[in-house]
């Protein structure tokens, strides 16, 4: 197997160091080896070789099983002129990861953090489908000048088809359930979307299939979070929701994501969190996004179940234990919770 | 005071009724007189003349002094050839108000029925600004066929100005605080928008302004709510977010709204609420987001602001001594409520 490593930009180093080691060491317990193959991504990019997604990166993306992503971005690079947060777009367009899946999962450890009551916590469990390909994020005319600014929301019939059928087979895995969220009382492109939605639907008649408007769904997503099993919907939709979402379960620094393109390209792993600057080199990151992102990635690209549930399963034990980083209220520095986890899978 | 009365659809008639009653219990009291002109709107007039904007109604508009609104849209004009929507997105349009003005609220009475943590909802009192008449709900290309869909979100630059004039001068007259919220990292629209909001700044230096992306300020707004003063952004964002920011309360069916066009035309006064159809005509329907969109009009058109406190006082006492709608966990009906404040009143 081979992984093409992107540490990225501020935390994503550091979370990334711990991660690799102990993906290694699960890894080194069922005799399975995976290539770590390291290459520039982001503002480190950048600042190395003037560009935030070089040819050499893409080259041995081309070549991998998968990709590993710390996180990207910074204000240092807000006046570079292009952009880190570009090389994360042309890193999805480039590997075709057109569904984002994010599962929200609210661990009984850190639930008091949540900004929610506790009754509304209760039988939380959904899974964000975000199409990441299409719609106001690459749409052109894409300009704007001294008097006006303009964005092209697109959406072609084929990808919202195959975004759709993901979340439909995740469903079906699930609890059966599929939200499918648009703005089809204002906007054109939703009204195709809810379309078509609608036409793939008879394909999966064993799924409940509800319609949200995205401004209800911003509601519903605080006020009955547990009504949710799949959610699916466009870019935009999906970045807002997502992390909206996120913030349930008491901090983003919990939460894993993985990108998908078609079947047997490489798919993308990454924490759903940011680069965070202010802390970056200090010890005091939170690498469980990372090394959930990396158990997803065992699991999904790699078939490797028993060591996927191994970190995850470390991951809840520590949590539980006590032992939290400095963004759930605790003391533990990176490495000591990093530490936890190896003692804890020892 | 020439006022047109939009009633509309499912709740708005009920509700509408009783906010007349009680707007003209107060101003009796003072010796005004305002003229109510009732007028179809919506799925209504969509029923008795076939479009949901009647050129009548937009006559009666012009001539008036404010407009007041009740709910529009229900599932049966789903299958209207132009749904009821599109007659509110005309009417603001041709009222060109361009602000839209939700301040939110936390009601002691009924803070327990928020879905956030009690700590969390500590200080909350904030104002969410959002363009009203540009973006993708009017750019054109704006269309769908058998292989695509396109929507355009296009903003000029005097648009954005006016908005955001509007938002500091709002902050100044608050706490001076303004966030702006955008996705300046990915579109073009928030590039220019975040750059014209630099600009007008400096007008504005006792206002202290932050910039928030959009994905970040759908997190914040259940972590931190209290960080927020004055929020301004584009239409779709807007729309999101004010409904996202409309559940901590407890009940949508607390919240105003006004909408402004330029200084010496109408204003448009209607709860954020829906039109609820599945408990119209049934007096459940919790008047009081009718209510205080009344009393913002009594002050903000007509500079009655004793007649608008007298009501928002009543709406305030009848929580505190604990008669509230369905939606409040309470067992009185709209008439019920309704005569608890007029008794308030007297
Ligand atoms: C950094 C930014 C371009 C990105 C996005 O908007 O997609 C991020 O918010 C995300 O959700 O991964
Ligand atoms: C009904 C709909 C067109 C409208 C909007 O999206 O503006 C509503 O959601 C609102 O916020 O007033």
């Amino acid at each position: 197997f081979r992984v093409v490593v992107l540490p990225g930009d501020g935390i994503g180093p550091e979370i990334m160091a711990v991660t690799e080691k102990i993906v290694a060491q699960v890894l080194a317990h069922s005799h399975q080896t995976i290539l770590f193959e390291h290459q520039l991504f982001g503002g480190a990019a950048i600042d190395a070789v003037g560009e935030p997604f070089p040819v050499e990166t893409q080259t041995a993306i081309d070549k991998s099983d998968a990709v590993l992503l710390g996180s990207v971005g910074g204000p240092k690079w807000d006046e570079a002129p292009e952009r880190p947060e570009m090389g994360l777009l042309a890193l999805r367009k480039k590997m075709g990861v057109f569904a984002n899946v994010r599962p929200l999962q609210i661990f009984p450890a850190v639930r008091h953090l949540s900004p929610l009551r506790e009754e509304r916590l209760e039988g939380v469990d959904f899974v964000v489908v975000r199409e990441l390909l299409g719609g106001l994020y690459f749409g052109t005319p894409k300009y704007f000048n001294e008097t006006e600014g303009v964005d092209t929301l697109r959406y072609d019939k084929a990808s919202i088809e195959r975004i759709v059928h993901y979340a439909f087979n995740l469903a079906r895995q699930r609890r059966k359930k599929l939200t499918s969220i648009d703005k089809a009382n204002v906007l054109a492109t939703s009204k195709l979307w809810r379309q078509t939605v609608e036409e793939i639907a008879v394909d999966y008649p064993d799924v409940t299939l509800e319609h949200l408007y995205v401004d209800a769904a911003a509601m519903h997503m605080i006020q009955a979070p547990a009504r949710f099993d799949v959610i699916v919907t466009e870019n935009m939709f999906g970045d807002i929701l997502s992390d909206e979402a996120s913030v349930l379960g008491g901090s983003l620094g919990l939460l894993p994501s993985s990108s998908h393109a078609e079947a047997g390209r490489p798919a993308l792993y990454e924490p759903i969190h940011g680069s965070a600057p202010d802390i970056a080199g200090k010890d005091f990151a939170n690498p469980i996004g990372m090394l959930l992102s990396a158990a997803m990635m065992l699991r999904q690209s790699f078939q490797l179940e028993n060591e996927a549930k191994q970190i995850e399963i470390a991951v809840e034990t520590a949590l539980s234990e006590g032992v939290l980083t400095k963004d759930l209220g605790g003391t533990a520095t990176t490495t000591i919770f990093a530490n936890k986890i190896t003692e804890i899978i020892e």
